[in-house]
């Protein structure tokens, strides 16, 4: 460590009064002015008069006395970003919090690692938002709903491959990722199908429902075919333990967790000289450039997230209409664009 | 969209009052009892009481009241985890949330995507956190760290490859990525370097610090050798290009953003021919699992976040001697595992 230039002590916190002081002007004039209330006349040079006295002293307004005072806050809590990982959830929630934003709120998230779910309710609870995003791994059951709705929450919403009995639910359903990877390979003849499951206890909740997705899709085609899971772990050694008894399991099509774990198992089989697409055809998820950039290119399940409704429109509507009953929207779509592996 | 039963309309909040009743207990004692006040004598059979009538009612404490009454908050701001892309920041942040989590602060992660530096600045503010840690990406003058100590915080800590005046830093040195692959590639022999600059605006206040660690290293090693910077985007297309002319560019190595861009830039140059790693060394940054997939197996540069004090000690720290001087502790360790592509 090194030490910098000194830090002043805590100097004293200004409030509105030492604005309005500084402006001349009243306190109620300060706080037309600063919550942007039109429908009081104040001349343009006195706003920017009390705006430019805010700005010098680094007044800003205390969002916890707004809100306790207006008896309600703007707060929308949405899960951390780890907690749902991959490009595709992290432009949902760069859009969902930009959007949130232009309609008021305030977006805060919150990370339950290392909590329990009822831990992690009740610190949610503490910061009384208004709305809550919660994501589909901690469960919210009835009563940690009800401990959300009753500390204020007018919409609690789950994000996630399952509604939630209580919340308002926007659904990834993941068994389309798997059924659409199934259908592709049963379209190409494929009849023996493995899908990777991955040994990340994170991923449980997506790959057990693609898993599913997959045995659903061999179940319905009508055709002779099976599938079944195979553990791996993301490790090389893993990985290549499996490719040499690939040959032993009578294999002729794998699905993979996603892109990278296809890109895993892709090395190790061709590491042991089995042959891609002609042996067994590869499939991942996600498609990300890494899997245009393999050598064959990678067929990949691509996802997309759509509504009827932007989220942040959905969410202020609940929001504002708190009655009403609730409410189921599916928002993955998925699709498998076609490559050389599979 | 479809509609699932009926949700009821907003309860009324339970209070402590309530809690009170329902236990047979003094609103005092049920303070006490959930505030974890051990000095006061409640016996075992009456806190459990109180604790089962708050969970039965679904009561919470209102952490915005009770900062109020208190003064002061226990909330660290931290800035969203997609801020810090790459999963050297999530296991960095997912530890420090479980670390202040465990010294009792609330943790609470705020995103600043699509408000400008001041607007974010007020926002944060506008929570009263007791500390802050900012990335190093919104630009904390000394006036908005002015706003942040003014509204109450304590500690204000930039996290990012710069220390910013006026705030404590943590110090994620970037130069030390950059110089670590050029005395690598300079120790083998290497003397036209080019570091691949990505067209990102959100990854250029890490890739400006890794060009200037790669040009220092080379002006140091008394070397005639030189470095200079391509653009590329993470396309194809334009990776393809720059392989297409990369023979007239007369570079023998090339430094990419990290592992993702040398895989990008590898299969371009693999495709067009040219050697690696005889014509040209590649080096990339990150030291993922796909790296060591590829073949030639990469060479990249390995980071690791390590600390003489445990950071969320420190921050506990810093809050609770806020007049100390600023200090600086740089977290960044940068070391090449060299395989096969340089």
């Amino acid at each position: 460590m090194s030490q910098l230039p000194e830090q002043s002590a805590g100097p004293s916190v200004p409030t509105s009064a030492d604005v309005a002081r500084l402006a001349g002007v009243s306190r109620a004039t300060v706080s037309y002015v600063l919550n942007d209330n039109t429908t009081v006349r104040i001349s343009d040079a006195t706003r920017r008069r009390v705006r430019e006295a805010a700005f010098d002293l680094g007044y800003v307004p205390h969002a916890a006395a707004r809100s306790l005072r207006a008896g309600h806050s703007r707060m929308v809590l949405l899960p951390a970003a780890q907690q749902l990982p991959g490009p595709l959830h992290q432009r949902f929630f760069t859009d969902l919090q930009t959007d949130l934003r232009r309609l008021d709120y305030t977006v805060v998230q919150y990370g339950s690692v290392g909590l329990d779910a009822d831990e992690a309710v009740r610190a949610w609870a503490e910061l009384r938002p208004v709305a809550v995003v919660a994501p589909g791994g901690v469960h919210l059951t009835p009563h940690r709903t009800g401990v959300l709705t009753r500390s204020g929450a007018k919409a609690v919403i789950t994000l996630g491959p399952q509604p939630v009995e209580g919340a308002h639910a926007l659904v990834l359903d993941q068994r389309e990722v798997g059924a659409s990877a199934a259908r592709h390979l049963l379209s190409r003849g494929r009849r023996s199908i493995g899908v990777l499951m991955p040994q990340d206890p994170g991923l449980a909740v997506f790959a057990g429902p693609r898993l599913a997705g997959v045995l659903r899709a061999v179940e319905t085609s009508g055709a002779a075919a099976r599938a079944e899971p195979l553990p791996l772990a993301y490790e090389e050694e893993p990985a290549a333990r499996l490719a040499a008894r690939w040959r032993t399991l009578g294999l002729d099509a794998v699905i993979a967790y996603d892109d990278e774990y296809a890109m895993l198992l892709m090395r190790a089989l061709q590491d042991a000289g089995v042959g891609i697409p002609e042996e067994t055809a590869v499939v991942g998820a996600g498609d990300l450039m890494l899997g245009r950039l393999l050598r064959p290119r990678l067929t990949s399940v691509r996802m997309e997230l759509a509504a009827a409704q932007p989220p942040a429109e959905l969410i202020d509507r609940l929001i504002r209409h708190p009655g009403g009953p609730r409410e189921r929207h599916d928002l993955l779509r998925a699709r498998t664009v076609v490559r050389e592996s599979g």
